[in-house]
């Protein structure tokens, strides 16, 4: 408690570290100076710790909130806690710390429609993105499962679509369900106050409304988008073939649906899904293009899955969320679309974490701290960063979220953040001596590295082991 | 959004107001002045609305917060989000409200034994608790299901008592359980964190460890402290026969236990519990009378269930949770104690709000909204105060938290807070018309006034109605 971390402590790694002699005691009510200077790189930062004082100079304000996440890590980890349970100074190591990041879109996807998590558990989970100096939160807020933003104009979306009568309970063919109605949605003022929360930390939530696939809960409140045959909101996992009729009363309603979103939303992208679709035909494919095509004319960035390549050309600047595998990131910088690559046998991070069957739902790809932080995304000039992605038909819980996202999530950010050679047997040591202990003062429920908490693992539930 | 609240909006209802004309717009960005005045009433406060800006008088720093807190429910609901999601000043009504508590115990029971809530949660609970200008967090550490504190030098306490395999799902006397392991603990620190927290906000955080009886946690973890026989952490609901052996060792253990928790609990006054032990004994009431004076010794206050008057005389400064009846309160006092109003009958939120069969898990006696806002407590010279208890059996998440707590917290706070009459009639518009929406904005998961939403109910899922 009472060591000064250092500044080999740091996580994700900074670009360049020049220690200096001696400490600086910092007030804890002290805010330290900070100087924009718009020609460092786009979200870079100078951390300068002098006897003193600290002085931070940042391409932006993104780069300031870096340079206050650096400065929280050399603290030391009640540093994270949400009240101060020292006396006294800070004592920090002096030296100047210069930094940027490798990628410019270093994203977290959270899917909240196959469960919903309140807006607290949102905003935290914002924090912890920006602990890691991660910047795109990923909402994926609609699916099968349940829809989850308040779209006034069609008031049954969230009054439908919003809960479910039970859930599956892991992963099986057969009918057996929880009995428990799941449900939750949140209002245009949660989702702009989400926004400008993610914003104060250097975050773009980028919002997205999956179509045509994945559209369920939207077909139980509005059964014409469908078709016209009545369904409820899906109480099973994995793909549903119901999906969106791609009739012109359809695209209409999703016309509504983005531009209301566009109002709550500033991010330059949008997400609309486009993957999974169980029987698309040429229609299905156009009604995707159309959509990306309206938001186009309305000054924004489609962000689809990769099966939207399948399709009819879409706008040139829609980007394509590379989830398959390598070959459709190269398809879509062929087609001159930009890339964020979110491999699921690399960054799902639902998927299970070790091979050991205690792992609770084991799902997906086995997917170590070592596999992640080894991943090497392959550049290029149209890939604009990674993704991980938390889907969460077996997390039901927010302390699930924090078990399958982390650590992992915390080499994810090394990937995204730190340029030059990774290496593990350097890593696990820092993040076991100097990050986890941050995590455990934040709260985060992580997987310890040797395995689960007895009260972490689900006996007897069965996943779907790939 | 835009109509300025006014002072009728208030809750709970302040002394005195007196309003003048115009309004103040108030830099967002903006901190009141604050002047300490010793003489103004324990947590007391004068805000002082002018023109030209807000002014502060109170005479200690809870009534500080006291003053925040009215001061942002004049700023209309959306000051109770986490992010600012509007541009330009708060619009205030000038005038000056004039206000202190009517009692100086105002508190809330969690309980976090029986359904662990995570440190996130806790805060956010106290946050919820500053809000509604309550001071006192019980926290309800340990029970027959669960021990929260770690305590170092008995690890198997959170080691083997921090969980248990599976829980009853709703209360019947069959043997079905969820098959699900359910656990966690605080480490010291979190519960520094914790107790700093709420300190800043005012709010006092009093610990309490359960003896003689609810204690079959910490003999799972050693089951000397219950004469030997092994047990495991009880996965029903109800109250286990086992208690503790009240032998010397027993008592030696729980000193230091106790002791433990006074480096790190400041709070004048420790939960020791002493409610329904089965079977118990001159040496079990004995017990609990040592271990009131071993507090005593070390300066602090003893608080224990009323069940502790029918045992040895205790330190006379124990204060006694009456929660049984009314005559628990008088014979305490007639004993010369001071007492805690909580009684069963109206202030368990845990018990059911409605008669209504779509109530989720319906536990105990009805108790409506109108039926809080309506007890009258009594008070007397010996009376500190009033507290309302969040038991968990049937609350296994934060949201059925919010739901059996909200809005019956808003009424005993009212209960709590004012003084003189109070009238239903104009509490419930109130409420409705000011309060729910900065329930809303805050993201607390109330009980609708007319019922559930259909993912707050449980259907099928038996209680106790009583």
């Amino acid at each position: 408690m009472s060591t000064v971390p250092g500044f080999g402590a740091l996580l994700p790694r900074p670009v360049s570290v020049r220690p200096a002699p001696g400490e600086c005691l910092l007030d804890p009510a002290a805010r330290p100076e900070v100087v924009l200077v718009p020609e460092l790189p786009a979200e870079g930062y100078r951390l300068e710790i002098g006897r003193d004082g600290v002085r931070i100079t940042a391409a932006d304000a993104a780069g300031a909130c870096h340079a206050e996440q650096t400065l929280r890590q050399l603290k030391g980890p009640d540093a994270f806690r949400a009240a101060n349970i020292h006396s006294g100074p800070w004592r920090l190591p002096c030296g100047v710390v210069t930094d940027h990041p490798r990628f410019r879109w270093r994203g977290c996807l959270l899917d909240v429609a196959r469960h919903f998590r309140t807006k607290a558990e949102v905003l935290r989970f914002t924090d912890l993105l920006a602990t890691h100096k991660l910047n795109v939160l990923h909402l994926h807020l609609t699916d099968d499962q349940g829809w989850r933003p308040e779209i006034p104009r069609y008031p049954r979306l969230t009054a439908v679509g919003a809960w479910r009568r039970e859930s599956m309970v892991g992963r099986h063919d057969g009918p057996e369900r929880d009995g428990r109605p799941h449900g939750g949605f949140y209002t245009r003022a949660d989702l702009r106050e989400i926004v400008a929360y993610a914003a104060a930390r250097g975050i773009t939530v980028v919002p997205e409304i999956d179509v045509p696939g994945h559209s369920r809960a939207a077909i139980a409140a509005y059964p014409d988008l469908g078709g016209g045959a009545e369904v409820d909101v899906w109480t099973s996992w994995g793909v549903s073939a119901e999906v969106l009729d791609p009739s012109e009363s359809t695209m209409d309603f999703y016309r509504s649906v983005f531009d209301e979103l566009l109002e709550i939303f500033p991010a330059p992208v949008i997400g609309i899904g486009g993957d999974e679709v169980p029987g698309a035909t040429a229609a299905h494919r156009g009604f995707v293009a159309r959509i990306a095509e309206h938001l186009h004319a309305r000054g924004r960035r489609a962000l689809g899955w990769d099966e939207v390549l399948d399709g009819p050309p879409l706008p040139s600047d829609t980007i394509i969320g590379a989830w398959r595998d390598g070959a459709a990131a190269a398809r879509a910088a062929a087609a001159g679309h930009d890339v964020v690559l979110c491999p699921e046998r690399h960054v799902y991070l639902d998927h299970r974490q070790s091979a050991h069957p205690d792992e609770p739902v084991p799902a997906g790809f086995v997917r170590t701290l070592a596999d992640v932080h080894g991943w090497e995304p392959e550049a290029g000039p149209h890939v604009l960063g990674v993704q991980a992605q938390v889907w969460t038909e077996h997390l039901d819980s927010v302390r699930r979220v924090d078990y399958a996202a982390f650590p992992r999530l915390a080499a994810f950010a090394e990937v995204a953040w730190s340029s030059g050679r990774r290496d593990y047997t350097e890593f696990l040591p820092r993040l076991r001596e100097h990050h986890l202990p941050r995590l455990d003062a934040l709260g985060v429920e992580y997987r310890p590295l040797d395995g689960p908490l007895p009260w972490q693992t689900r006996p007897g539930v069965q996943g779907r082991p790939r």
